[in-house]
């Protein structure tokens, strides 16, 4: 029995991923009516909730979670009853961008320029060494979108920090990119290692549209070195999606999440073994499934509205992925994959899902 | 919402497939811990239960089932009610071998010899049109195993005749195959067909043990041919299993399942589509899925045993489903899917594969 945290379309979809294995669910989440609710048994609480955390520990062999804001504390607790992957200690580090690009930087890997502001007097300072522009970013997430400040100019310093709140922040110089992508990557608990075929995103209003994935990219074997350094570092287990700028030919990290990743939906079709099913093989000690990509392999997310189901089932290769939710403004409700192993067969299929879907115009060109 | 009468793997597996497209699941079924009811909600009850399939009709769109003995009347009670299928004439059909096989000879499909028995005089006369051997079998099934008898000799035609039960029933000439096949074929309600590449079956004590299908199989025009006479002719909606013998260069159907087939689950890794979703896609009205063939595909049924998960996982190419079902000598518990584009890649997993199941000895060699 596997225990999650949250009961969202993350969690829905491990949980589609691993009745095959012979496995169940429990899902611990205070919504009413979550989309993982058919699939699994759901706990219905705050995620401090000690008496229903410890309830969900003595039921489960394993507890993961589908999203990076989880208590410390309650990850603290459940820790103490029973496995719980991704590592405590992994958490802790994608929860602070502070730690995490302090992380990154020890290991070698690239980042864009950041520095650690906890005054006015900080930032000030900081903005020698990462230049203008820049942006103000809080550590920790979860200030009602009052987390970052861009600062193009010395008058926008006072007002970026009241912004933020005047919460302990890092600065980081902005990077000119060529592409945004991710990688996706796995560890067992054995501390076998697994990568995907590195993904290439697009976002629009800070929400990621499409994602491509296409055979040899040529940064697969940077990125792969970048991802084996932060899993064998933090002893991590599970699936982690390493989010990076390409700017020429180097990658900088921008963040990692410690958990199976919307930029990994496309290995549900394109992959041998999807993100969701090895993350659950990786956090049961079960051997990595193939992560071979089948050919070209896409992802067009569908926000805030559902196209009509049969124009999309009339294209070829399009496989419907819903979330049973309600469609409203900006909400994730699904998502189409896409597979070919012909190029021009997967672009000419790509063309007519964006053509099915609201608001991605200018998207995937 | 879909209803499903029978809650076990196969009603298991439309769920899994269905989720996707943003199903829900309702099942009807007599049994206690049915092994899709984490799921779907079951509806606990006779299938002949009149107050249970009225309320099944009222939650659902649309009705299917999992195996072919439904009751008749179940069948007419809820078609009064709410769409079903396959519809009613086509699993009328497929209950009674005479009409079955009636239906194909009408549509010029061959068959082995058959003719009607009523009664002991007329098998005695139908001996000269079929030949010796021949196989006598009850036209209807649910007999608890006394629906057949090999006839040998003139001493076991009368033997025979009271072994079967002395029902209504059809002998058959014994037919010198060199292989059974299946083919997986699907019709829409708004009369699209697709049909899956020809499979490969092979039995062991009247259970299917291993499927496998690879590209091109020469006597897959012929197949398409037959099944595309049988789904027209029945007006039929769903997913049919059409199971032949290939004698030489000729084929000749076994019988016809009304329903998604254990054949059929290779379809799961192995097709673009698999057959589930498909048979939900014809039963909505919903455009067929691609059913292309991604290489070499095979399954191994798990009978009575379920080998270690670790080392089925560690086969490159090795898909587990397992259902979730206590082993118990001949119970189906779960079978492994295999594929690969490569042919020698995928008979060496395939091997590794049948050396972890029990009871293989002598199959897929």
């Amino acid at each position: 029995m596997i225990g999650v945290l949250g009961g969202g379309q993350l969690a829905r979809m491990l949980a589609l991923a691993g009745y095959p294995l012979g496995l169940n669910f429990i899902v611990l989440d205070p919504a009413e009516g979550v989309c993982s609710a058919s699939l699994a048994h759901q706990l219905k609480g705050a995620y401090d909730d000690k008496v229903l955390l410890a309830r969900l520990a003595e039921k489960v062999d394993v507890v993961t979670y589908e999203f990076e804001n989880v208590p410390a504390e309650s990850v603290a607790f459940l820790a103490d009853k029973v496995a719980i992957y991704p590592p405590r200690q992994a958490l802790a580090t994608a929860q602070d961008r502070l730690t995490e690009k302090t992380a990154c930087r020890d290991l070698g890997i690239d980042t864009a320029p950041f520095v650690a502001v906890n005054s006015l007097a900080d930032l000030q300072a900081a903005m020698d060494k990462v230049g203008w522009p820049a942006v103000l970013k809080t550590r920790r997430e979860g200030y009602d979108g009052k987390g970052q400040a861009v600062l193009r100019q010395p008058e926008d310093l006072a007002e970026g920090w009241r912004a933020i709140g005047e919460v302990p922040a890092i600065v980081e110089g902005f990077v000119s990119f060529d592409r945004e992508i991710s990688m996706i990557a796995v560890r067992s608990c054995s501390g076998e290692t697994a990568f995907y075929p590195l993904t290439e995103n697009e976002h629009q209003g800070g929400i990621l549209r499409v994602s491509i994935a296409r055979p040899n990219d040529a940064m697969q074997g940077l990125a792969e070195e970048y991802a084996a350094k932060v899993l064998n570092k933090l002893n991590y287990v599970g699936v982690l999606a390493l989010e990076l700028f390409q700017a020429g030919d180097r990658l900088l990290v921008n963040e990692f999440a410690p958990r199976v990743h919307n930029s990994g939906h496309w290995t549900q079709d394109g992959a041998v073994t999807c993100q969701f099913e090895n993350h659950l093989r990786a956090i049961l000690g079960l051997p990595l499934g193939a992560t071979d990509i089948v050919g070209y392999a896409g992802m067009v997310n569908l926000i805030g509205e559902i196209p009509d189901s049969k124009a999309v089932l009339a294209i070829n290769s399009a496989r419907l992925h819903l979330y049973d939710k309600k469609p409203r403004a900006g909400r994730k409700v699904g998502h189409i994959n896409l597979m070919n192993q012909e190029q021009t067969a997967f672009e000419t299929d790509f063309q007519a899902v964006l053509g099915l879907v609201a608001d991605c115009h200018g998207i995937g060109k």
